[in-house]
C-alpha cells in the first residue's frame, strides 16, 4: 500500500469482530514495523507485550477506561525506564521514551493498516495496575496500549485543522 | 511508495546538501501526512513553525546539541499546552502531547523519505531558548525538532533489536 493512502485512510477503530488475529502477523506489525521507528539516541528501550488471551484482555478492560469495543489483541507498549535513564537521563525517561513508544506505534498503526486491520491508541488506562495484572517489573512501564483487530465500522474522517503551520515566524 | 519501503529503508540524516526545499513540498509534509496522525481526544493542538531562514537556523543550531550537520529547513513542532491542558488535564501536558507531537513526526519523516527527502528527529535542544529566539508565548511549547533537506550521505542501518516482544506473559 502507498504510504500516503496508509497515512490518509487510517482511523482511530473502536468496534471489531470476534475473528483472532494470526501471532505471524502480530510478530510482523512489531518486527517489520514497530522498531523500525526511530529511538532517541537509538535506544530501543521499547518492549512489546502481546495479549490475545481473553482472560487477560478482560482484566485490562477493567483499568482501562480509555479501550472501547472488544479488540482481539491489544499490543502494551512498554519502555525499560532505567534502560532510558541510563541512556538518557531525564530526558531519556520523561520525553524520549514517550516519543519512542509513539513512533514505534505510529508504524505499527499504519503498517496495520495496510494489511486490512484496525487499531487505536489507548492513552487512558491505569500504568500501574497493567504492571500488576502483567507481573511487570516497576522498571518495564507501559505507555501506551494499541487495540488491534478487523474492523467492524467504517468511521468518518475527523476534519483536520490546515491553520497550524507558519513559515520563518510565529504570530497567533 | 511502499509503506513497508518506507518504514524500513528511512534512516536518520545528519548531512545535508545546501540545496534549498520548496515551500509547497514542505507544507505537504505537514498537510498531507502530519496532520494525519491520531491525536489523543483528537486534540490536534500541534503548531509546526517551518524554518527556512539561515539566520534563523543559525541561532537555532546555537541552542540545539542534538542538530547535526547544516539542514536546510528545521520543522519545530511545538504544542498549545493550553489547550493540552484544558482538554486533557495532566495527561495531556504530560504524555499526550508528546505522542501526538512524536505521531506527527513520524509521519512527516516517512513522507519526506517517500519524496526523497532526509530527516533527523532532535529532542536535544533548549525549549525556553526556541521560545525565546522565536518569540513565541510561553504556552506554544517547542517539543522536537526535525530536520529536512537533500541527503549527502548513505547512513548504516543500525541494528534491530528483535527480542522485544512476549506474548500473553511477560519474563525478563
Amino acid at each position: 500500500m502507498d504510504i500516503w493512502t496508509a497515512i490518509k485512510n487510517r482511523r482511530s477503530i473502536r468496534n471489531f469482530t470476534a475473528d483472532p488475529l494470526e501471532e505471524k502477523e502480530l510478530r510482523n506489525l512489531i518486527l517489520k514495523a514497530g522498531i523500525w521507528a526511530p529511538s532517541g539516541g537509538n535506544a530501543q528501550n521499547w518492549r512489546f507485550i502481546v495479549i490475545t488471551d481473553q482472560k487477560v484482555l478482560n482484566k485490562l478492560k477493567l483499568v482501562s477506561p480509555g479501550l472501547l469495543g472488544s479488540p482481539q489483541t491489544i499490543i502494551i507498549i512498554c519502555q525499560d525506564l532505567v534502560n532510558a535513564l541510563e541512556k538518557g537521563g531525564e530526558l531519556g525517561v520523561k520525553t524520549l521514551s514517550l516519543m519512542d513508544t509513539a513512533m514505534a506505534a505510529q508504524n505499527i498503526m499504519l503498517a496495520a493498516y495496510a494489511v486490512g486491520l484496525g487499531t487505536c491508541p489507548i492513552a487512558s488506562f491505569h500504568p500501574e495496575a497493567v504492571q500488576r495484572i502483567m507481573g511487570l517489573p516497576v522498571h518495564i512501564y507501559p505507555q501506551l496500549l494499541i487495540s488491534v483487530g478487523f474492523s467492524k465500522e467504517n468511521p468518518p474522517t475527523p476534519r483536520r485543522d490546515p491553520n497550524i503551520i507558519w513559515f520563518n515566524s510565529y504570530e497567533e
